[in-house]
């Protein structure tokens, strides 16, 4: 059954990714073939930097010139790891054009561009995979499109960035603050030097838009994602949420709305009770929670990013393609039939944590209930407590939209008794 | 891109599974069609009991005559829900034989039979599928045989059976005995009438053959099993369990040896400790632990049974298998190639928990020590109670062979001062 020709792989990047798939393709070998019906070869690797020494690594095959690499003409598969937009994008669609199917770890792309490249796959009669783009070694991708392929997915609730989780974890755990809680990730190596994308919620929202777009059979862009970053939660958060029995997470929230005729997609922090599945999910651990119509409540759980972990996914994709070049064929393209509208932001419904700082005085929760009253948002629990003429009022509404909950909020500033919000903060997962 | 023709599906069975799968065949069809490429068609039910109403399904469909309807020749694929090996095997093999690939959720007739449906699959160059045959509505087989088919599993430790989860989750929560236990989980429809199947581990046994199988590449017939049952898991293992800061729970192991050259497979009662993830499975969930040498530590969690999730696996497959069919193509078949040998339980290295019955007298710890040290089983921790004349010796050992282990209980039956083995307890997860 085996075939001797050998398939040709070439690899653009070779950072903490790429240097493991090539190493897991010289080491595996033998297993590769095996698994494949072919012999796998490492034909040339792309880098930036040609003097830096790459382990294991046969010198000549390492090149600058990307391009060339890609056009050679006589590629089965491009490995793309260098990740962002350009030249990511062009060297894709150049290897398609080129012959080559291409297997991807780049959520920020596939996010962005994700149509055009099924697109171009397609033209050319070639596959895109790209499992390593959401959750690193978590098999998530293709058991959306593939293993719930014959059920309704209605919900992913994920966590879907470790360096975000190390930090309220850290936050929960030890008290800390946020910025002591980021600075130890980054001692530790869990933050890069600029942890906007991580923190901001940028990379939880390419994830977001990714799964949102599989889960639905619809297109999501990234705007569509309504994101608000984590950097704003207090060690005073943490401690409503225990008062509440939830702890906090930043979560890629994508539902189908309850009539199935739309569907959101966001990201953010909030609140979730320490009975969930993913309340448990520690340190830089990663986890998606996906229910469905047929298959109830699954989860999914690993490390979401290491390069060891991002290249286990990125060689089962390459196995799956190299399997589906033998076999002449293609893997599943884009699935977008569904077409569903993306709702905004103010048509999530869900339930609400708002910390009020308040006057100490009799008629204040009378005037903070009405409030919500003519805003529609119904209030299940009020927890008043007094300190020195000051009050805070916590409010734990029932479901409502973000819509009428922003006009609660924006209407309870407005009150003279109402010295401040404190906070808001979703509560999921109930 | 849409074909008009439909594909013909065959349904056997219609219990539980099978009118799920009929019901979302119909209410789910458009997507269904959509996501395939091609309307899917139910042409047939073979069922024991034809008149039993049976809601949704065109009664014109119904035959009890299942060999004719997988004979008829133009059927696209067959969906096999009866369970047990007769006549599960010979309708599967006659469907390949008339050009019907197959799904199956029968993991009774997978694990003794897998390799020769495997073969005849090939020969007819059909498809066998069957992840429901493994953890219901958790994609599992899928990411072992694809996701990770470029990775190394070294270990696979699964929670596989709701029924005994329920078992010893109500045991570990409310401190019930087994057979209290036992009584709930059948008043509440989670345990069968007879559960020996259940209880003494042969379902599970089942699982853990088919996915040391898919898990390293190798085949692992049911024999190759070793399996214990839970009947004998008592409350008192429970407050043993939690004074190590562990619970227990029926665990199907698959291991590949240290030295790589050998993989086991087994089930039986074990402590975890409650910070592994699997200690928090409740109820009648499954989960399954997946360690690999790239992607570190995975885990798939959900619904291991019931009708609508199995029916989500099911219909999972028949999307993939009648995307094949469109293709022209096959997807991955046996994957055996490794051909490990299968090593037997004595070689299964482990730690375990030991209560003795001994009498409170001087120089019988040192009695007991000596025993452990002969067998060159070594004691990590051994707390000694007195009680009445009589005294208990709890021993957890560290890590050592089955064999060492069952060499060292039987010298100590023969010590005069032990009166009795309480209990003996393997911990796992650590």
């Amino acid at each position: 059954m085996m075939r001797t020709r050998p398939l040709k792989v070439a690899l653009l990047g070779c950072g903490v990714v790429g240097s493991e798939v090539a190493r897991i393709m010289t080491t595996q070998a033998a297993d590769l073939a095996a698994r494949i019906g072919a012999p796998v070869e490492l034909v040339g690797v792309a880098v930036r930097r040609p003097d830096r020494v790459r382990e294991g690594i046969a010198p000549g095959l390492v090149t600058t010139d990307a391009t060339a690499l890609v056009k050679r003409g006589d590629l089965d598969v491009v490995v793309e790891v260098i990740g962002g937009i350009e030249p990511a994008r062009t060297l894709i669609t150049t290897a398609f054009a080129h012959g080559a199917s291409v297997v991807s770890a780049n959520k920020a792309l596939i996010a962005q561009d994700g149509a055009a490249l099924y697109a171009a796959a397609e033209e050319h009669g070639k596959d895109l995979y790209y499992e390593a783009a959401v959750a690193g070694a978590i098999p998530l991708i293709r058991p959306l499109r593939e293993s719930l392929a014959g059920d309704k997915v209605n919900r992913v609730l994920g966590i879907v960035n470790g360096t975000t989780n190390f930090i309220l974890d850290k936050m929960d755990s030890t008290g800390a603050g946020y910025q002591e809680a980021l600075d130890e990730a980054t001692a530790l190596g869990y933050a890069e030097a600029d942890p906007t994308a991580d923190v901001e919620g940028f990379d939880a929202a390419a994830k977001a838009a990714i799964l949102a777009g599989i889960a639905f059979h619809t297109r999501v862009r990234l705007d569509d994602v309504h994101r608000e970053g984590m950097t704003e939660v207090t060690a005073s958060d943490f401690a409503s949420a225990k008062e509440m029995g939830c702890t906090i997470k930043l979560l890629a929230i994508c539902e189908r709305a309850a009539d199935g005729g739309s569907v959101t997609a966001r990201v953010h922090p909030a609140m979730i009770p320490l009975t969930h599945p993913l309340a448990s999910v520690r340190g830089a651990y990663n986890a998606v929670f996906v229910e469905s119509d047929a298959a109830g409540q699954l989860m999914f759980y690993g490390p979401g990013a290491g390069g060891a972990p991002t290249a286990s996914a990125v060689l089962g994709d390459l196995v799956a393609v190299c399997r589906n070049r033998l076999a002449g064929t293609t893997g599943p393209g884009e699935s977008a039939y569904a077409a569903l509208p993306v709702s905004p932001m103010g048509e999530v419904v869900t339930r609400y944590h708002i910390s009020l700082d308040v006057a100490d005085k009799p008629g204040v929760l009378a005037q903070v209930a009405t409030v919500f009253a003519e805003h529609g948002v119904s209030i299940d629990t009020v927890r008043q407590q007094g300190k020195d003429g000051e009050a805070s009022l916590v409010v734990v509404t029932h479901r409502a939209s973000d819509a009428a909950l922003d006009g609660t909020v924006d209407a309870l500033r407005k009150l003279d008794t109402v010295r401040g919000v404190a906070s808001i903060m979703r509560v999921e997962g109930e």
